[in-house]
């Protein structure tokens, strides 16, 4: 199965929405029908089902892909966002993703949504955890790598939660 | 706002899904982690929300974007899919959508969901409608002419519902 | 844990809500904000939500709770739904389940959906299979035995599909 | 139109989820099917999901249902929530909501998610908004009294945001 690419994040994009630099990750998504809700917005629910998305492809890019809960993977501890502009059906949206910093077990990761401007910043702070037994496992040190490479990210040694 | 193409379907895609040459009107989607349920698999209301936005874009297409209930548009009298093939996590999906038949205010469309190959034969029957007052509504005529010109679809004088 | 009532048709809703007595067993519901779309309607996929719900619990009822991959359960193969009447935000729903026919490996429930009268019939015909290698499995014989008690479903020797 | 109550907190679910005397509001759920993903838990976006509802049944029960954009109502400015434990499909979900303070035109409230214990802490920021002109608007005096009568709710000057 031919896969699309994941990272999405061009030069054409980054100017079309204003997208930093230090950001090296994202997602193209429109805002479907579904996500539009009676206030002819895109409901505040939507912008965490794209954060997801834009995660577990960013994971995916790293080599740890989603499966199930036979294999360790990243459950959600603690997620916030904040919304600076609503946004209409078929809007185009860009969502991007960084790491910024990683424990033995937990990583956050923030995110920014787009959309000629910024939409709303938002984190998230996962465990790697086999979901299977609700145990806490180590993030891979390619993992560790790739987020260290590509994001910068900081380790630390004592992180909450 | 810049809008993405609307219409997706190019030879390439034709191909990579093998998808007939009766298809003019079609859309990319990829399998989310949201759309996944507990047996690893897109569940099956996801693919009518793939469909409907399929519908959607193809109205906006034929300039007749959804907005709201201000505005007649299409409410769904009947719907049906049949499953052959079950999809997972990130698999690309392509999406494609003819109308078949058209009466005074209702129309029916055909849809297909591929994945290189045959996922899913569906198809909805919509009255043109407006939504504040639940009155039917004529279908406009250059609607009716896109839809015929795009893909034969036929007059049906006394269509059911 | 303590769960809730699976099978929640009492008289008082079969009066509220106009229900026949040849069904046996429903759900309640209430419609959700993010159910309604911009129309300020209940959009049609809610319903397949609700009625797989149903289904599940039915399922749950007789002894057969979904789990995961690693265990047959139902899997949609066809469905289908007419809309009679459109939702509102906060309308009060019951969702009513019944088994029409069993093969083998496959079976036929019917359903509607009510609100203070008929809002929409629907059917699906599901496979019982394992999901981790898509194998299809008998019906067990105290499923068989609890649809045919509850619901008359009659026994199908050479079904479609 | 028979509504179902709205405010379904009482002596027994207190007890049954260890339900603290500071809070007054809230709603019984069943974590569905849907919400469930591939790693057999309850994604953590249901959460959002039923704590709108929830917010949403607390502003109808003051005499504010949500209606559409011609008519002021709750826009998310900022949301957060922190996970303590996960949720399995069929569990027995109770939110609770209460209002913490209120701006001239926001307002803060805290959300608890239960099951036989807590699940979830949670908040949302909201400003009350005229969505048909993205105007913000003064909240209703008498929905400040219900607040204040409910939850004790403060006046706060100048709230961020």
């Amino acid at each position: 199965m031919i896969k699309t690419q994941r990272n999405e994040l061009s030069a054409e994009l980054r100017e079309r929405h204003q997208i930093g630099a230090d950001w090296k990750f994202g997602r193209r998504f429109n805002v479907r029908w579904s996500e539009v809700d009676s206030f002819s917005h895109a409901n505040h629910t939507s912008h965490f089902g794209w954060i997801e998305e834009t995660r577990n492809l960013y994971l995916a890019d790293a080599g740890y892909p989603l499966r199930d809960k036979s294999v360790p993977g990243p459950i959600v501890r603690e997620v916030g966002c904040i919304y600076e502009r609503s946004l209409l059906l078929e809007d185009d949206v860009f969502v991007t993703a960084r790491t910024e910093w990683l424990g033995r077990t937990s990583f956050r990761m923030n995110y920014a949504v787009w959309s000629e401007g910024l939409i709303a910043n938002a984190f998230a702070i996962c465990i790697w955890m086999l979901s299977s037994d609700a145990s806490k496992r180590s993030i891979p040190q390619d993992l560790r790598s790739y987020m260290q490479a590509l994001d910068g990210a900081i380790e630390r040694s004592n992180p909450q939660p």
